[in-house]
């Protein structure tokens, strides 16, 4: 079989097992599992004619705080991700590993000389100077949130560029870095939105910046690329007042039911503390593709987390969902040991 | 007032007015006006999983003739255009102008010398060797339908990469280039189905190449980038089997209506002979600024093409739109004269 290791194949994983795609019990991507209030009618839009972003800026910038010309808007995070590190054309990055593999791709793709710190080993760890460093908080596939201020300042002292990815920290109480954009002038923030707000489908990813850099990224965008509909379904997102704190609680909630469904099983070895939808674990005798498999006939798909760097097959990543969903994994699980 | 110069900025034009968006009569952007069938419910959607690309690149494939390996999506002919600009690298490129302006800014930015072909005057003159030619059939703003064979020949003999833009061979019975993939390595061809398909709103345009030519653009790209809502309308779109007969059989009969009504007018002293949805006018007297703003209470929107190399200030692109809107641009040139 295939090993599902990108999260998120559900069809793949749905065709291998002959099944509908809603019949997959889907713990393998970190998608919000509740939905924001939508009151839009898609069927009404207007799509013929060019979409115009004025709004749609307005009501992220406003959303995050800063000011319009400090956003620019990305088909996703990783297009977000692919061409920050074109356009800085740096020589060399630090990236806190294990951490979203689209990072590693996009600097072997733009020739930038790598250097891992094991974050899940000792993090305060000497950084090049000048070099490109990535952060990501909270953390995957783990979901650690730190208190990076001593690193920020640590970071600008090695005249580093900055990009913190905050794509999971409306999942928490952390504080956004966004307060340094005033006092540090090679800082970017990304926020790829598609995660909290539950929407893998539409593609919206926002890099923060100083109005300088941020004109300087718009300079190799055309001057349309973002959907009428990914734009609407946002805005629309975004009106839903009482989601974020809503989101917030039940995914808290169900998140510590999950990790007692983990730590109630034999089968792990170490459940990682998780601020974030998601939860690693190591195993303790299975590797990540046996539990697959012995999950398939539960037709439930967890992560295998062998592709992140410093961890190895015996790591799974499983994401915060329904509680009937846990309760699927947890009768999978006691069935399996 | 702002002068209208890239077409299509109907928010801007009606706060101008101050009158609602849908009262404009916007002739300035070549949208087709005939929409396809679309069955099915965008509410209903579930754009929380991340997106699967396969059925629509199927389809695409299938639709233009190739296959799926020969095929690169972007989010829009702009992207692609910039994608291919930027992955190339070439030093030096070859514009048959005037030709759509996104093609001179991704030349400019990527670094390229430029030869512009003025196409209305002598079309066959000498390229350099090596060099990025860029032709776009049926052209813009003018609409004229060439017969390419010959300049094929001609470039494939100069060892130039090609780039043939058909994003408007849909409304004409003109052939593709297609049938060149096999026997030509450098070639590409642009169709940015937005026009053609009545949904600029939704950001999608193809490239067609040889495979490994798409293979090696592929890795450039993120994994996700297009929005699930503009792959299911697409691949709805191209379901519409009579679409393409009815469309083109409509815009065909209404681009009669609306070069009579210029014809008819004495504003203007050159029409040129189009095969796509719009035409392009030569003014005796007035300028195009002066004609917008002749138009203005009638709420009208036409293209100033004064920003195209080889045209000036004295020329506008009229789009081709339903009998009533042409009606009414007809009432407004009368008054006007």
């Amino acid at each position: 079989m295939n090993q599902y290791t990108h999260g998120g194949d559900i069809e793949g994983f749905a065709q291998e097992l002959s099944c509908e795609v809603n019949e997959i019990i889907d713990l393998s991507s970190n998608i919000n599992f509740i939905k924001p209030q939508i009151n839009v009618d898609f069927n009404e839009l207007d799509i013929s004619a060019y979409p115009s972003y004025k709004k749609l800026y307005e009501s992220i910038s406003s959303h995050y705080k800063v000011e319009v010309t400090q956003c620019e808007l990305y088909n996703g995070g990783s297009s977000a991700i692919f061409s920050l590190f074109r356009h800085l054309n740096l020589k060399h990055c630090t990236l806190y590993s294990p951490a979203y593999l689209e990072y590693k791709k996009a600097a072997n793709l733009f020739g930038y000389k790598i250097s891992h710190i094991n974050r899940l080993n000792i993090i305060e760890q000497i950084v090049e100077e000048n070099s490109f460093v990535i952060f990501v908080n909270p953390s995957t596939p783990d979901g650690q949130l730190y208190d990076i201020n001593v690193l920020m300042q640590y970071w600008i002292s090695r005249n580093c560029t900055i990009l913190v990815d905050e794509s999971f920290l409306d999942f928490t109480n952390g504080e956004s870095m966004v307060k340094y954009l005033k006092e540090y002038d090679k800082l970017y923030i990304l926020k790829s939105m598609t995660k909290f707000y539950s929407s893998a489908g539409i593609r919206m990813g926002t890099l923060l910046s100083n109005e300088n850099n941020i004109t300087a990224l718009k300079k190799n965008e055309p001057m349309w690329k973002l959907s009428h509909f990914d734009s609407i379904y946002l805005q629309e997102a975004l009106k839903d007042k009482t989601f974020k704190s809503i989101s917030k609680s039940i995914n808290a909630k169900n998140s510590i039911f999950l990790e007692k469904i983990l730590n109630d099983s034999e089968l792990f070895s170490k459940i990682y503390e998780s601020n974030a939808n998601f939860i690693l674990a190591k195993l303790t005798n299975l590797t990540a593709a046996q539990l697959q498999e012995k999950l398939l006939p539960f037709k439930i798909l967890i992560r295998d987390c062998s592709n992140f760097d410093f961890l190895d097959g015996s790591y799974v990543r499983i994401a915060v969902k329904s509680e009937k969903n846990l309760i699927q994994l947890q009768l999978a699980l006691v069935s399996i040991s």
